[in-house]
């Protein structure tokens, strides 16, 4: 069994930021609002920082408080639209009770939607156009293409119908491409024998946000697994990391699996600095990254 | 064998959208902007007209000459987008050589984008929130709802993933909904071993544009067969129309399928009738159809 550990993979896309940056005048801003004190979020958004600032992108973080008005966020995304030195901006979760999420994420320039969840960038990832695209589905397939596990006419499996990973995931899978054209299965919570359905997969993915969800039974033997989950659990008094994927029992059937932690959530962050220098090329019209 | 006809499908479309008239104190205009001199176009279009004038809602074709310029295309889609009256638009195909689709559809006024094909309404689809969406895939759903043949964990799979059928029909087969929540295969042109795939179909969707391409040993025996293709061919000198399915071989085994003519090409044109509808609600605000 081979593990598809995301160091190599970011080493890339860190080559390719730096090389980018290189050639610009200015170093690229990512703006960040975030209106919680959740520890998690917290440690994200310092480690983004920490990362940004390694390869020459800011990484500014705003703090608001947790009894701010909506309208005052709407207000300073608005200023962020309207200041050229901001490249991206990107709301971090969880947001208090009472927002409107998708209030929020509209308001945004899709241009500096880093995040890629606008509407409009759905649309265009849909209908396969240039556009901001969202982090997690990018870091599997630039995962995919680093190892080189092409996915035309295979049969990939997704299980998971989410609005950030699933369903743009799909669509990406779909695109005329070596690593897209692939038949492309989505099941979900709802989905009947679905131990029959994620058999019939070449490469399975899963984003359940289910500790150890899946399991060697649910594999084809020789398939390739790739875990987009991070769940916390609590095992023995200890606090850890596990992924979707039941690692130790997939791992006896299994071709190939992305481990948990240093898998798809490591590339992600990488992928969401990279979605900075794409936003900068949107922004100026030069498409050197399609 | 069942034939699923259109006939009483659009029976209650037409029901639902002579109701909502009723209450309204204007009638509701759909612009449609013609650049060819197609026949099948023409014949499609004063069909529209007559269609909408039996029903309450008045169609416009304006006819503008085969050497007009894009900008002047532009510039009418605007006059329409500011214009309270004109509550849908839409750009007849095929466009002359030189026009980018692209453009002109991302310049209608997402509101008024009866045709749904506009990114924004493409990414609320995927995103299922509220907006219009393409009459072909409204009009699968719409007759699966009317023949009472439910979607949930049910195998469904789409053959053809192009931007107005099989990739927005996904999306809505994946809404939370009794006719949603299905599992969702897409396979196409660079499928592997298709007939293994689509034998696994409880429901088989054909959007090919092939003629007669799907055929009795492509189907599981009882599954149900939604035929979305019109093909003109030419047989024993003859002119006629058939679907991505051969009906006669398919007959043998499948439960259920929609004809050819009279099935989900006839629905697809009573869904654009009620999609004008349901953008009078969106500009007004009134969401009764949801």
């Amino acid at each position: 069994m081979i593990e598809l550990t995301a160091k190599p993979v970011i080493k890339t896309i860190n080559q390719e930021i730096l090389s980018f940056i290189s050639n610009l005048s200015f170093a690229p801003r990512l703006n960040i609002i975030r209106i919680n004190n959740d520890p998690a979020s917290e440690y994200y958004v310092t480690n983004l920082v920490k990362k940004g600032e390694k390869i020459g992108i800011n990484v500014d973080v705003i703090n608001m408080p947790l009894d701010t008005d909506e309208k005052d966020v709407l207000q300073l995304i608005r200023r962020f639209n309207d200041d050229r030195n901001v490249n991206a901006i990107m709301i971090q979760k969880p947001l208090p009770g009472g927002f409107n999420e998708d209030i929020l994420t509209g308001a945004i320039d899709p241009d500096k939607d880093v995040d890629g969840f606008h509407p409009v960038n759905m649309g265009k990832l849909l209908l396969e156009k240039d556009g901001l695209k969202p982090c997690t589905p990018l870091a599997v397939i630039e995962t995919l293409r680093h190892y080189n596990i092409t996915t035309r006419g295979k049969r990939v499996v997704i299980i998971g119908r989410s609005n950030i990973v699933g369903k743009p995931l799909a669509g990406l899978l779909l695109y005329k491409d070596l690593f897209g054209d692939a038949t492309v299965t989505i099941c979900h919570s709802r989905s009947e024998k679905l131990s029959d359905i994620t058999k019939e997969a070449d490469i399975l993915i899963a984003a359940t946000g289910k500790a150890e969800f899946v399991n060697k039974d649910m594999l084809k033997s020789n398939s390739i697994v790739i875990d987009v989950g991070i769940n916390q659990i609590v095992r023995n008094g200890k606090t850890s990391y596990v992924g979707d994927v039941d690692f130790n029992s997939c791992s006896k059937i299994a071709q190939s699996i992305t481990p948990v932690p240093g898998g798809i959530g490591t590339v992600t962050t990488a992928m969401l600095l990279k979605n900075v220098i794409k936003a900068v090329n949107i922004q100026n019209k030069v498409d050197i990254f399609d």
